[in-house]
């Protein structure tokens, strides 16, 4: 009998697969309003209100790397990262539950330092740490999170619901965090090449990293656009679709084009990029286009809009207008600062489990 | 500087400090009920309705081990031992969120029996598996389950409601989960034995194990007791406590006490015990009945109820009243079958995190 590998199917092919064994449980549950597909399951508490929640499993040298990643830092983004799905259903977090599973080289005072970083962020968030699970780890850290939320049903913003003509938009800048990555990497190898040879990496052989700032904390504490949710309430707006950009926007606004049956085109001069993330690209010769298409881990929101809502956000200095929403069959398009029309599908986002040879 | 290893404080006292940690976070959430130190979150959706909420983190060569866990049975685990979480707040369970971690080494087919597992369990208790998070994992497989349920406000049972007087009950038999465990693991040892010495292991040199398949089947697949909150329910009857048996009867129990201010005074000869757990007990010169204080994961409710409700649990072929909840000062007592009291305290439960020397 032989197996089939994983990285034959990929990460998505894996997702569909898990959907359909799992789907006969959701079909008896009418409150289910959306299982697997979206950034967070959909659960109708009563006529008028919807729970939302998500999940997140965050492994040590899998989605971490202690050599790079301040405890308190760990802790934040660990629950940032949920609170952002949250944020992408144009919903707002109630409370969370946290599980840690620790090495027998983690001390008290490294555990304390975790969770006063989850506790510090979840305050900014008005979320309770509710619970959770500790455990011992024969490996490394693992940490999962788990946030739950709510909103009115009417204001939930689905990836499926956008529509031709629709403005495409994203939030903040882009490409920070695949940037500051970039940055992290080289000094951690620096550091590394310092112990091999036995030489001494104190703050005299550091590099000064003080103008990468902007990028590493991309990297490191990501913000949930909690605000952009509240400036929706507010402005009684609901996306039409919304996504939070986790894989890189190539990836992401697929899912929503998937999703919602459509095509896409979007301008690369209109894309807002990290000036930082410019500078990094540069002294690494990449393109710092590329960090924000498929670098992934902004954790910024992108979203579609009715265009009749345009003069609502027009004014907003955080929310920019990339593109538009097209009929499916005119595909995804990117549309170079020459004019030159790619298609975005060829350009990859994160995917775990994708074959060796791919990345 | 000097770091506290967590063995110093063990698992309950680290829980204590997380838990001092994330207080801020939810004493501004009124809406949360409960937070850590019950078996579920608990948090109001109305002012007649909760949601009660739990997590658990499920880590290979931790929790389990796959040379003695069939796959269906490690992911039906997983579902049921959250599922009774939820019963043991009286409540019954919604939708489940699972999260899972992939070595290289699994395959497609090995995620796909994992999920079938769960979602013929989850069918069972008409829990709705509505997301997760897929990922890879560098050292072993981890899997995540949170699962939330409902209840009328009014109906939950908490650890902290037990009062002197109130019957000490518990469902079905004990002991069964360790005893299953023992076996197990001597199966395991002679099978590792033969492959180390080049010797062939198959069905012909396998144990018979037909004879331990209720024990086996306690550890393995355990069922989260759905029917008796059903029962309470249809009977109107709300524990005044109640909690899940997961570190042993002792343990358990001493939870109850702790959260309510209260004692426990509990007879041996009443804790009903698996019949195949004695037999195991006497192959291995082991008393059963530690098997049930302090062997744990047997997932059997453990509740108090008040007096007047005996009538109504006595015809109950499943439910064992063991003992009477007492005023604090007289402490956690066992009478054992010659009438001695042996102090509860002095005998264990499962500990994460404990140090070596003790366990």
């Amino acid at each position: 009998m032989s197996f089939k590998p994983i990285s034959d199917i990929g990460e998505f092919g894996l997702i569909e697969r898990i959907s359909s064994i799992v789907a006969p449980t959701c079909e008896t549950k009418p409150r289910l309003l959306e299982g697997i597909g979206d950034d967070c399951a959909v659960y109708e508490l009563s006529s008028s209100t919807v729970q939302v929640a998500t999940t997140d499993l965050l492994l040590e040298q899998v989605h971490f790397d202690l050599l790079t990643t301040p405890l308190q830092h760990l802790g934040s983004k660990a629950i940032s990262v949920n609170v952002s799905d949250i944020c992408a259903m144009n919903a707002k977090p109630s409370y969370a539950l946290v599980s840690i599973a620790l090495p027998s080289k983690a001390s008290v005072e490294f555990v304390e330092t975790v969770y006063s970083g989850m506790s510090e962020t979840a305050t900014r968030y008005n979320t309770a740490l509710a619970g959770g699970d500790t455990s011992a780890s024969s490996g490394g850290i693992v940490i999962s999170v788990m946030v739950a939320g709510e909103a009115e049903k009417e204001r939930i913003s689905y990836r499926k619901g956008a529509e031709p003509g629709n403005l495409i938009c994203v939030t903040g800048s882009l490409g920070g965090a695949a940037a500051g990555l970039k940055v992290l990497m080289r000094e951690k190898n620096i550091m590394l090449e310092h112990i091999k040879h036995g030489e001494k990496y104190d703050k005299d052989v550091m590099s000064n990293l003080e103008e990468y700032n902007d990028a590493i904390r991309q990297q490191l504490l990501p913000s949930a656009r909690i605000d952009i949710v509240e400036f929706f309430h507010r402005h009684d707006i609901t996306p039409t679709s919304m996504i939070d950009i986790s894989d890189g926007l190539a990836s992401d606004l697929a899912h929503i084009c998937k999703r919602s049956g459509v095509g896409a085109h979007i301008e690369e001069g209109r894309i807002p990029i990290l000036s930082q993330a410019r500078h990094i690209a540069d002294e690494f010769q990449d393109d710092a286009v590329n960090y924000a298409l498929s670098g992934g881990e902004d954790y910024e929101l992108l979203f579609t809009l009715k265009e009749e809502h345009f003069s609502a956000i027009a004014s907003h200095p955080d929310i920019t207008v990339i593109g538009k929403i097209t009929p499916a069959e005119k595909g995804l398009l990117l549309s170079d600062i020459y004019g030159m029309n790619i298609d975005l599908k060829t350009i990859g986002g994160f995917n775990h489990f994708r074959k060796k040879a791919q990345g």
